[in-house]
């Protein structure tokens, strides 16, 4: 019962950031390690014909109602991004470049974008705003700068898509214990007893 | 805080029929009414473009599962009905008929027809099963039968459907709690600590 959590999420997802602290937090309780893994949905939505789901419709409309919500519950900040929805393909380049050398620091990046774009706010289409966030983490940002346009980096992403969409990851916050799917922020409480109980 | 709590409902929800039980006692237990409300959800997503989620795709797939999990979860017996999805219509007529002599058959009605459905797996667009489930209430079948088809009851569902719709209804399950939405069996826990509290 040690094998690791995998935790699929999308940086332009508020449930993913919604989810990550508590995850983390229930990894660590029941002695799992937790493997990030950022997607972007935007191809998996545009590969199986679904649409984003916080657009202009009354669905829309609530989920944002639904996330603010959730964020005051849990006592989590949560400010929108200056821009929404963005292209998060930079930041998951950069995650899995540091991925390589060091996945620890790699988690701290990620989580660091997260609270950057969902706290502060900041629009992660400006390159700035990743700069910024890597050098207070003290990553090398001309290297980083180099790696996101560097070929086998794409490609390396592009195969994470591939393995993400081959074990059907469709959304975002995407969670598999020992080979069950967990789908949302919101099974969050079935996963700790899925974790508790080896399952039901 | 005596205002009833408006549940949204169709038929053919799964996720409705796992919600229903709990949220009944929940209600009972805040000392609030409980007004169930039928609604086809076809109509909803005719109107709004979507798609039944429910579907032959890997997030069918998923969403079957999860079904399955959470009724094992919450101790629900669940058998798929014979066919799915189908139409709710007729039920949802003879509801809003059985409702205007008396709210409190026709939640009855309404929880023993998702028990044949969802337990029994009875195939709704069987005419005999609706028959059958009001025959064991002591429902008068003959004027059942004769109201489905009657005019002002087809009028009576379409206002209902008009005030959902008004009301950005557009899922089931889908609570209402003095003004605030929650759509989904997984905001079950929100609604509590909602009622509790009085908002978060």
């Amino acid at each position: 019962m040690t094998k690791p959590i995998d935790f699929y999420f999308d940086f332009s997802s508020p449930y993913a950031y919604l989810m990550a602290r508590d995850l983390t937090h229930l990894a660590q309780r029941q002695g799992r390690d937790l493997v990030w893994r950022p997607i972007l949905l935007g191809a998996i939505f545009k590969q199986t014909g679904r649409t984003p789901p916080i657009d202009g419709s009354a669905r829309g409309a609530y989920l944002r109602h639904d996330i603010e919500r959730t964020a005051r519950r849990k006592g989590l900040r949560l400010n929108w991004p200056a821009e929404f929805p963005f292209s998060s393909v930079t930041a998951a380049r950069a995650f899995y470049w540091l991925n390589q050398s060091s996945p620890k620091r790699a988690q701290h990046l990620a989580a660091a974008l997260m609270d950057a774009i969902w706290i502060e706010g900041r629009a992660l289409n400006d390159p700035d705003v990743l700069n910024e966030v890597a050098r207070r983490l003290d990553v090398d940002v001309e290297a980083m700068n180099q790696a996101v346009q560097d070929p086998d980096i794409k490609a390396l992403l592009k195969q994470e898509m591939d393995h993400a969409m081959s074990q059907q990851v469709f959304g975002s916050p995407w969670v598999v214990v020992d080979g069950e799917p967990f789908w949302g922020n919101d099974r969050l409480d079935d996963i700790q007893h899925w974790l508790q109980t080896g399952g039901f």
